[in-house]
C-alpha cells in the first residue's frame, strides 16, 4: 500500500484527460482540488523537463500512479534490416522511459505493445512489400512482444520500475496493441517476476470480456494499474477518442472496482479519457466532474 | 458432409455481399458464376416470398449454407412489462426464422445475440430510466441469451434447424451482440444438443482472439459456418461497413481457414461482406472478385 492511500487506492488524475494543461499546471490542479495522485504522460514530462517534473510532483507532494507509456515492440517482426533497426530502436527508447520512471518514481510505466509491424496507429495500411509495408503475422508480432520484454524487464527490475503491460480493446489490434485480453497481458507477465511485470486494468478495454471477472480474480497482485473511463456508444469517427466521462456510456462501474479490490489492489484509481469535447471543457469543470462521477459511478456503494 | 462438397467446402455467396441483386438476381449470379451455395437474408426472402424462394434455391440446385439471422434475444432485460413483452416478441420472431430456415432447408440460421437491453443497434444510447431507458446489466444480457435459447433450441431441433451463435467483435457488445468470444458461444452452445446449437466463425469478428486456434480445435464438430471477410483499417465511421474483401485488410485467413478444417469443418465457406464499395460496383464483378481472392488468400496452399 502507498503511503497515503487508504487501501482502498485514491482519485488520480491521468493527464491526458485534461490534455491543455501543462505538467506544472496539471500537478497545480491536482492539488486545488485535492488530489493525491497524477498519472503522466511521457510528452508531458518532456515539455517540462524531467529534473523539473520530478520537482514539481514531489514538492507538490503527489504520487505518480503511472508513466505512459512504454511499448511499440511489434516493428522487430518487419524483415531483414528494417526489422532488427526498428527492434533496437524500440528497445532503446523503452529503456529511455524506464529511466524517467524510475526518476519520478512512478508506480508502474504504462505498456501499449504494438500492432501489426508495420501499420502506424491511427493510419491507412501501407502498401505490403518487403519495405514500406507491413506483416499480417499477428502470432510472430506477438512472440516479438514476448522477446522485447525480456530484455527489458530485468532493466527495469534492476531500477525499482514496473512494467505495466495493458491489454487493449480489440478495435485496436491493427495498430496499437497486438495485446488484447487481460487473460493474455497475465499469462505474458507470468514470465517475469511480479515486481518487474504486471497487468492495467482499463475499464474502456475490457468491460466486454466475458472472462473478465474470473481474469481478474486470477489476476491478483499482478494488477499493477486501475484506470476508469466510460466506453462511449456509438464511437466517434477516430475511435481512440471514444472514451467518456463515467457514466457517459456503456460500462457498469462497481462491479469491475469491486473485482479489482477483492483481487487485493490497493494502489490508485487512475482517470484517463480522450475526448475531443472533454478537452475543449475548462479543465478544472472536467476536474470537478471527475470527481462527483467517481463517487457516484465508480466506487461501490 | 453436403452433397456436392468436396470435403473441403465450396464458396458460397453471402447474398448481401451483393446487397443490390434480389433473392432472384442472387440465385442467377450464383449459377452463372458456377457457385454452389448461397447464403439468405430474411428480408430479401421476404421480399421474393418464402415459398418462391425454396422454389428458386431448389431449381437452381444450390444449397443454403445459412440463412441470417435469428436472435436479438436480450431486450427481455428491460424491466417490468416493457422487458416481458420485448422478451415474448422476440422469442416469437425467432420462431419465424426458425420455421423459414427448415423450409430453405438451411444448412444453420445464423443467431446475432443482440446487445444491452434497450440500446438499439447503430443508434445513439438512450435516456436512462424504467421506460424507454437501456440497461448496463452485460452479465444479466448474457444469461437472457441463454433463456431464450433453452426455448428456441428444442423448437430449431423440432425442425431439424441448427442455431448457429455468432461471437460479434466485441465492437459490436453495446447495441448487436453481447457474444463477443468464440470459446463464449461454443460454452453457451453445450448447454444444448450438438444438431440444435452451434457456433459460427466469421473471420471478421474473431481474428484478433489470441485463444482463437485452441478455441477452434475446441469446438470441433459444434462449428456449424465459417464466414469470412476481411477487417479494413482504419474502420469507416459506421463501423458496420468495416468488412472488406479478403486480401484488402489485415487478416491471415489461411491460418485460420487450415484450423477450422483440422477442427472437422466440411461445410461451405460464405464471404459476407458489409461495405459501401463493394455495395457500389457491379455485383458481376464482386463475385468474380471474391471467386478469385478465395482462391488466393482464403484457402490453404
Amino acid at each position: 500500500m502507498s503511503e497515503g492511500t487508504t487501501g482502498r487506492g485514491s482519485l488520480s488524475l491521468n493527464q491526458w484527460t485534461t490534455r491543455h494543461w501543462s505538467l506544472a499546471e496539471a500537478v497545480d490542479g491536482c492539488v486545488r482540488h485535492g488530489l493525491e495522485s497524477i498519472g503522466l504522460w511521457r510528452e508531458k514530462v518532456a515539455e517540462q523537463g524531467l529534473a523539473e517534473s520530478v520537482k514539481l510532483v514531489r514538492s507538490a507532494g503527489l504520487r505518480v500512479s503511472s508513466l505512459c507509456r512504454g511499448g511499440f515492440l511489434t516493428a522487430g517482426g518487419l524483415p531483414g534490416e528494417e526489422g532488427r533497426t526498428a527492434f533496437a530502436r524500440a528497445l532503446e527508447d523503452n529503456r529511455r522511459a524506464i529511466d524517467e520512471a524510475a526518476e519520478l518514481a512512478a508506480a508502474c510505466l504504462v505498456m501499449v505493445v504494438g500492432g501489426l509491424p508495420g501499420v502506424r496507429p491511427g493510419e491507412a495500411l501501407p502498401t505490403t512489400g518487403p519495405a514500406g509495408g507491413f506483416t499480417r503475422d499477428l502470432a510472430g508480432a506477438r512472440e516479438r512482444v514476448a522477446e522485447a520484454l525480456a530484455e527489458l524487464a530485468p532493466y527495469a527490475g534492476e531500477r525499482g520500475v514496473k512494467l505495466a503491460l495493458e491489454p487493449l480493446h480489440p478495435i485496436y489490434c491493427p495498430d496499437r496493441a497486438v495485446l488484447s485480453t487481460l487473460a493474455q497481458a497475465l499469462e505474458l507477465s507470468l514470465a517475469h517476476p511480479e515486481e518487474q511485470v504486471g497487468v492495467v486494468v482499463d475499464t474502456f478495454h475490457v468491460w466486454w470480456d466475458p472472462r473478465l471477472f474470473e481474469d481478474i480474480a486470477r489476476a491478483g497482485s499482478r494488477i499493477a494499474g486501475y484506470q476508469v473511463c466510460d466506453y462511449l456508444h456509438p464511437l466517434p469517427e477516430d475511435v481512440l477518442l471514444g472514451r467518456g466521462m463515467m457514466g457517459d456510456g456503456v460500462i457498469d462501474f462497481r462491479p469491475i472496482t469491486r473485482a479489482v479490490q477483492a483481487a487485493g489492489y490497493t494502489g490508485d484509481v487512475e482517470v484517463e479519457i480522450f475526448n475531443a469535447d472533454i478537452w475543449a471543457a475548462d479543465p478544472d469543470e472536467v476536474v470537478t466532474t471527475m470527481k462527483a462521477r467517481y463517487e457516484d459511478v465508480v466506487l461501490p456503494a
